[in-house]
């Protein structure tokens, strides 16, 4: 660290996450002594704004990373695996958000609240998990450390704009259009790529990203799989269902453990939110506090409630998990472990 | 019945699923002699199409049920409290879509697919079960009876019209204000005559019905309670978190169950599925086939896909459940009633 702080680069600057980071970086006040923000050939050139200055994109070039300390990662797997090799090269170290290094044994893969200690094992790059892992996670640590923890079943209700900011658009778009009587003519959803685009307005649709032959999305394997890495738990059972929703942004997820201690009660349970780090409640039936989506919205935080114990399972709970899919499912918690390898100086 | 048919009434026909089921009756082609339809003091005089007739809807009074074979209750619980034991002094068999008299051990609680033989116990009043409980249970019926059914854990992702004609129009306003950029102003959702009432419009609510002492919503111990009543089996571990979505109509269920028996495979679900009356499969993941609520509307079927063997537990799968709210969920569910009493002679 030169007295003035990081030369930090943003890989992926003008997409929805990207932003996210910039902004995030900004409020956080993060030492920068240098920023710089690149993307592809396509969106070169257009400007963002840092601390109330206009910064010129840059296309991602391997010189782009001469002299860079950390460089955030958001612009897909593609990018990931071609120019994070280069910045760790060039004595970067990379905190990536796409999927594409998350479950190789030699990368880390980090949310600060459950497994900061990992960073220190780091070889230069180091994961950001998938956003609807983050969340659940950073909650169930907790109660894994107290109470243990055996099994997790998760139903997801997801945002669009985890499918970027074209998602956003369709989701705006068509439902002005079916508001007005006429035809929707989806596009993007559920996965670009894919060869059939489904209505997301007024509709749920049960696959985000695409399916694995085993029947179960690659969204759903990465939370099965990801849990299992960053709680350090390769025999818990985890199983998922992801769907996506027409909310614009904030993942909601309907979750059910079972824990290994006996006894346990839901007032057990909320206690541990309470006190669990990035991790608010908000669970008052009788008043009507719980958390949801469009409340959550710009916030860091993990807000956790409808805490229940299961009327027939005597270690079964039943919870509702909500954060803003852009921040502490992607931009919050990559910045969060750049504070983290300031703070446990991996970067100095 | 006279040579010409039955006398049917139906109570609430001014609202959403009494409508739905004036328009079920006469596109079954239900043999009716005599339709009179009723609804509270405010609705009353107003004109509901059958048959491309004008039926005048009267104001429910004791004497309106004289005559009447088979009386269709959908005007809230305590309509059905006051009214249905009046129906049934006069001759009347009811089918009622409230949860007035569910639990009553008295009263059969019945999907026909599930359990039409419980007609033969009524003793003039049949209840409808609850909408989210209903496809759940014509789906997981022949499970039960091809591989035994330990243990049910369910999150629903509910449409608006489960809340009424006024919570379509709320979903429908409060979208185009958003999408305006103005603020929302909710005044139906989650529930009516609750304190608060929250965003519906991109966003996800955890409350349907008012919260219960234990934490559970009202909604969700009727699925609890219902699905042990209707499958009889007292002992099955259910539980359920009931959410509320901005879809207009269609609900969906991501379902997790265990069955009892040893060495069951997915494909061995799919062709249950498959064979079940009333279920329609739509599971082919290398084709984006899987049910969806807005492509479910205005069908009568329950649509079942997502099927797949739980990844760490022998005996558990994973399910989506989809299927119209006010058809299978309400209206063609009493209708069918009406149809089952009709073939088993139970009214003739």
């Amino acid at each position: 660290m030169s007295s003035r702080g990081f030369h930090v680069a943003v890989v992926g600057a003008t997409g929805a996450v990207g932003q996210q980071m910039v902004q995030t970086l900004e409020k956080r006040d993060f030492p920068i002594q240098k920023l710089t923000l690149l993307s592809s050939a396509r969106s070169a050139g257009t400007t963002v704004k840092y601390k109330g200055q206009d910064i010129i994109v840059q296309e991602a070039k391997p010189e782009s990373f001469e002299g860079v300390d950390i460089a955030l990662f958001s612009a897909g797997g593609s990018v990931s695996k071609e120019f994070a090799p280069e910045a760790v090269k060039r004595g970067a170290i990379v905190v990536d958000n796409t999927s594409a290094f998350r479950m190789d044994p030699e990368v880390p893969l980090v949310v600060p609240e459950v497994n900061e200690q990992d960073l220190h094992l780091q070889k230069g790059i180091i994961a950001n998990p998938n956003c609807s892992t983050i969340q659940m996670v950073a909650a169930l640590e907790p109660i894994r450390q107290n109470c243990g923890l055996s099994k997790v079943v998760v139903s997801t209700y997801q945002a669009v704009s985890g499918a970027g900011a074209a998602a956003i658009d369709e989701l705006r778009t068509q439902s002005q259009e079916l508001l007005d009587g006429k035809e929707a003519n989806p596009t993007i959803l559920p996965v670009k790529s894919d060869e059939k685009h489904y209505q997301i307005a007024f509709n749920a649709i049960p696959q985000i990203d695409k399916f694995e032959e085993n029947g179960y999305t690659y969204e759903e394997m990465k939370m099965i799989n990801e849990t299992k890495k960053i709680m350090h738990m390769p025999d818990l059972k985890v199983a998922a269902t992801c769907v996506r929703l027409p909310v614009e942004t904030g993942h909601s997820e309907s979750v059910y453990i079972e824990v290994e201690k006996e006894g346990v009660s839901a007032a057990d349970i909320k206690d541990l939110m309470a006190q669990a780090p990035g991790v608010v409640l908000q669970d008052s039936p009788e008043e009507q506090v719980y958390p949801m989506p469009a409340y959550a919205v710009g916030k860091n935080e993990v807000f956790v409630g409808r805490i229940r114990k299961d009327l027939d399972e005597e270690k079964g709970f039943h919870m509702w998990i909500v954060s803003d899919n852009l921040l502490k499912g992607a931009a919050w918690n990559s910045v969060q472990i750049a504070e983290s390898l300031v703070k446990l100086e991996i970067v100095k």
